[in-house]
């Protein structure tokens, strides 16, 4: 291996440098602190867990980019975290077992066997709350809300919120009572938007005229506040919970709105992401010049079911590595530079200055490069015996 | 399997429950902040790297510490992060290229195929400092002190230092030219303490009376202060590089007194761990009632050339999920209880209550729990049509 080679990083494994890592912290403390004066506590998910743990109830998309690991202890097959979501799921059924209402937050890097084509990078610091224990929609906006305020609070100027409801596609799926190859056919071309697919699919697969037509619209509804009303035109003859779900969506519209006027609401009734743990509303948030959601959320009812507590769950969660591109400001040049010097005296202004907050850097004997190289506006001299801090000329 | 199985964790791959997540959060923020107080950036290691690269000058104790991935993309073989500290040299001689002294500082979570003998768990959450490019002692001083000051930042009362040099061992040993597996067997006995061992290989294998005396005294060489003037008499004809290791522990020892009074320091010159990687002065830093170091630390100065720039390096590591337990302060109850009630009266009032840095939490319609097992010691209740802050009675 020649010395090139062995410093390469497998793709999509970064390395954070300086002053970006120190930006991600800035941000991991805004944002936890934000979720704590919500009432959630934080919690930190193992990294690695059994397999059949780490996978239950999460479809084959978790299973595919999960990394796969021998212990050596037990011979069992483990996995790294790929989503932190269902380890906090279990958390809630099993190591906490609290009545009511929990309230969960979490910050902590995950491994992904392959780079999400929704999420850049195999590497993501996942960071975001999960509210368990409670099936209203009152949870609902409050996740909602919680989640634009942390991006507001990371820098995110113009927010464009695009918002959905699972149980309308499954409703009318339901209803029609196909076989699986033709679900799946039909449900890949409602998420594409391929609507002369979906329109043959349904001439040859729903007998039903008022259903057939139902489908058809169905790709067709996204767009701003006056989809809803669309929606309620074109699904009157559906099932009731199509109608519940749209009176949802109605409320998580005004309860957005009423408290974050500036972000603009989208709604797309055949945004199926995550069809097959959601149960609920699923919300994507997103930022002029970022092709990828920052924030994803939704409901997700029955994951602790595998675990032997059904608990109504809803949360979103974000990348912090992309969040702290949002605001990319310079860090501060305000540390003061002190001589590399063993007086005593010395010592103990610096210890006295870095015990008050300041940034103090000691030069080591012999140090070749100066203040600038280590953002110092400042630096310790001695005049009559004292040292004093002085600007840097 | 049955549901017990499932949520069963792999041995010593630890969830972190509240509140002892939070105790986490707020001493990291403490340690990193005292980092940078004394100017080391915050650098964040890729958790998964080339498996060449990851092990590259390390020796085999670290390779059969890694867990081994395949990449998917690329079919090399990945290992997960078990040490950052090679990582972070690796970051400083190929990604930062920075001339002179470069200061910098990690607080991440490693995973380590085996439960380390020295370190509990199989995902300790790595913190610490590295400090490249000077070779003077006066860098490992100041990484010393750092590391006791982090130690009492953490809520350490009693503090047991114990200090060695690699290279008293390391002259001793090429000056007795012994083929490996005699060298191995020696290293081993002296590091166990073993004396009749050492004395019985010392006999066999070494024909210089002298030195044979000197290999004789040195797992004998351990205790406080006076050590140091029992080696100089001990290892008085030793070569001179064995003189100028004591030198440096004279030295090293006062710098830790002078700024650190109240730690008790420990001389072992036959301590000699990490031989593999460490260069001059290693120390432990212990607790009563910890059996294990809290703190561990070295210099290590050949690690960077692997990567094509040899850079003096000196720093310690700690583990933060241990450090956490020290001070186990209940978290305060401190937060405010508000009613499940639509009024965007109330809604102003809580977002203004949470600006201000209160934890406000508010019931979700007929929750059942109440504000006792949410840390609240203050509600919201409406009087005159105004709502008000009161203690909980």
């Amino acid at each position: 291996m020649t010395i090139a080679d062995r410093w390469l990083l497998p793709d999509g494994m970064d390395e954070v440098l300086p002053p970006q890592a120190t930006r991600m912290e800035e941000l991991r403390r805004t944002l936890l602190d934000l979720y704590d004066r919500w009432g959630y506590d934080l919690v930190m998910p193992p990294p690695v867990e059994f397999l059949d743990s780490l996978l239950t109830g999460t479809g084959t998309d978790l299973d595919l980019q999960t990394f796969k690991l021998t212990d050596q202890l037990t011979g069992r097959m483990m996995g790294a975290s790929a989503d932190v979501t269902p380890q906090v799921a279990r958390m809630d059924a099993h190591s906490l077992k609290r009545q009511g209402p929990v309230r969960l937050c979490y910050c902590t890097t995950v491994l992904r066997a392959q780079a999400d084509k929704h999420q850049g990078g195999r590497s993501p610091m996942q960071v975001g709350v999960e509210l368990f224990g409670h099936a209203g929609l009152d949870a609902d906006i409050e996740v909602l809300r919680l989640a634009l305020s942390g991006l507001e609070a990371a820098g995110a100027g113009e927010i464009h919120l695009a918002l959905s409801h699972i149980a309308i596609y499954r409703e009318l799926a339901r209803e029609a009572q196909w076989d699986e190859a033709v679900e799946r056919a039909l449900f890949d071309a409602i998420e594409r938007k391929a609507y002369k697919q979906v329109d043959e699919l349904v001439a040859t697969h729903v007998s039903d005229p008022a259903l057939a037509r139902m489908f058809c619209e169905l790709p067709r509804l996204h767009g701003g506040a006056e989809t809803l009303e669309q929606a309620r035109l074109a699904l009157a003859g559906a099932p009731a919970a199509v109608g519940a779900a749209l009176d949802q969506l109605v409320r998580l519209h005004r309860g957005v709105v009423s408290e974050h006027p500036g972000v603009s609401v989208y709604f797309d009734l055949a945004e199926l992401r995550g069809y097959q743990y959601h149960t609920g509303m699923v919300f994507a948030a997103y930022v002029p010049g970022y092709g990828q959601a920052l924030a994803k959320g939704g409901r997700y009812d029955d994951t602790g079911q595998a675990f032997g507590r059904a608990r109504p769950a809803t949360g979103f969660s974000m990348d912090l590595k992309q969040l702290a591109t949002l605001a990319e400001r310079e860090p501060p040049n305000d540390g003061i530079w002190a001589p590399a010097d063993e007086d005593s005296a010395l010592n103990e202004v610096i210890n006295r200055l870095r015990a008050e907050g300041e940034r103090v850097i000691q030069a080591l004997p012999g140090q070749h490069t100066g203040p600038g190289a280590h953002r110092c506006n400042r630096h310790l001299v001695r005049e009559d015996g004292e040292w004093w801090t002085r600007p840097l000329g």
